[in-house]
């Protein structure tokens, strides 16, 4: 994993969105461009620990780190282009939790996709935690991380994609739905489903039928039952 | 969740097996009859952490608990009666991530499960975590604990279910398989499958078919795959 250090390379990792995992803060360490740094991270989702400042020392390799080192994320993102060139693509509308992220990656590939396509912010990046979750499946699966999935459903669109949501509230069942090519599937965060705007940007919305007195599955879960599914007709 | 304090109620719990979260014992806190807690809190794969004394006087709400306090499950567990009843049952070979079986919970109980079996040992036991990870599916599906699980699995032979075990080794696809009613599926722990005994015990051995470089799913995945399939064709 990539290690950065020092206040000017840290602070242009994050203006530049580089895939960071967590940035730590020397204990006791402080001032303005410090809180420049924390307030950048806020807002690229990037984790902020203090640690005392010889587990920076040890990460930096130096002493002169300035109070901050960053740690880089476990892999590369890809671009669009790669998602675009793929007959099926699984694009995620704000997933936090790495766990989820990683077995999503895991059950995506398996299921033959050939891009997961993940927001830049509010959701889980791909770190060490996501890259042991997902059992080896991103040394395969090209990860392509956008600004704004919406925009990125357009683009999709004008690809020739067709987008299906998963929704509680979908009109259709999973299973009764027919699945044209090029395939993008769309999944929500956990606990909240699709935003509105991702809403109106599907094709349709399908939804798993539930027999007991829950409304919905674990996201990952969830992609595992509809990509299987599709994998089925194919 | 109940709080039980004290050497002697602590050990008696983990002697009768009782469904215990973890043990606490407090820090700087020593002696044989601790060391002999933290041996049996090992062979009954209750996780023992070291904390302040303050802590455990918190919980224990006085500080006449001797150095140890245990923290009782989440929920009672149901007894064999509540599966053999049921049409539809999961049984765990040794799942241990609390994550993995609260979402495998959240499935069975989605996919209309009627019970989920869990082996007491080597696995694990139904936690805050679990209870957290089952989003509201522990309300609604009873868990049984047993002892052992090829034991269980002659039992519910003997009440007329057929055992379908889901192996990376498996001869039927799972999108091939007939499934005969009552239905129990056995799903082995992580990144280890069946044991071997066990896959002798299933009247059928299923895989999910694998797109990609990776050769298995997460457990907990694999479930809800392999159970809304089952669903889909009632």
């Amino acid at each position: 994993m990539p290690v950065l250090s020092g206040i000017h390379p840290v602070s242009e990792a994050l203006r530049a969105r580089h895939a960071l995992e967590r940035v730590l803060i020397a204990q006791g360490a402080g001032g303005t461009r410090l809180q420049e740094i924390i307030d950048l991270a806020r807002v690229a989702a990037v984790p902020v620990r203090f640690e005392p400042r010889a587990s920076l020392d040890r990460l930096a390799g130096t002493a002169a780190h300035q109070g901050v080192v960053a740690l880089g994320a476990a892999k590369k993102y890809a671009g669009m282009e790669t998602a675009t060139s793929s007959r099926l693509v699984v694009v995620l509308d704000g997933v936090e939790d790495p766990h989820n992220l990683g077995a999503i990656a895991r059950t995506a590939h398996a299921a033959g996709a050939g891009a997961l396509i993940i927001p830049e912010r509010r959701a889980a990046g791909v770190t060490d935690v996501v890259a042991k979750a997902a059992a080896g499946a991103l040394e395969h699966l090209p990860i392509v991380r956008v600004t704004n999935i919406n925009r990125t459903l357009e683009e999709l669109k004008k690809e020739g994609f067709w987008i299906y949501g998963l929704d509680e509230r979908g009109t259709e069942l999973y299973t009764r739905a027919e699945y044209a090519t090029p395939t993008a599937f769309v999944l929500g965060g956990e606990g909240k489903g699709l935003h509105e705007q991702v809403r109106k940007h599907c094709d349709l919305l399908v939804r798993i039928p539930m027999a007991g007195a829950i409304s919905s599955l674990n996201v990952s879960v969830a992609a595992g039952v509809v990509l299987f599914e599709f994998l089925r007709r194919q």
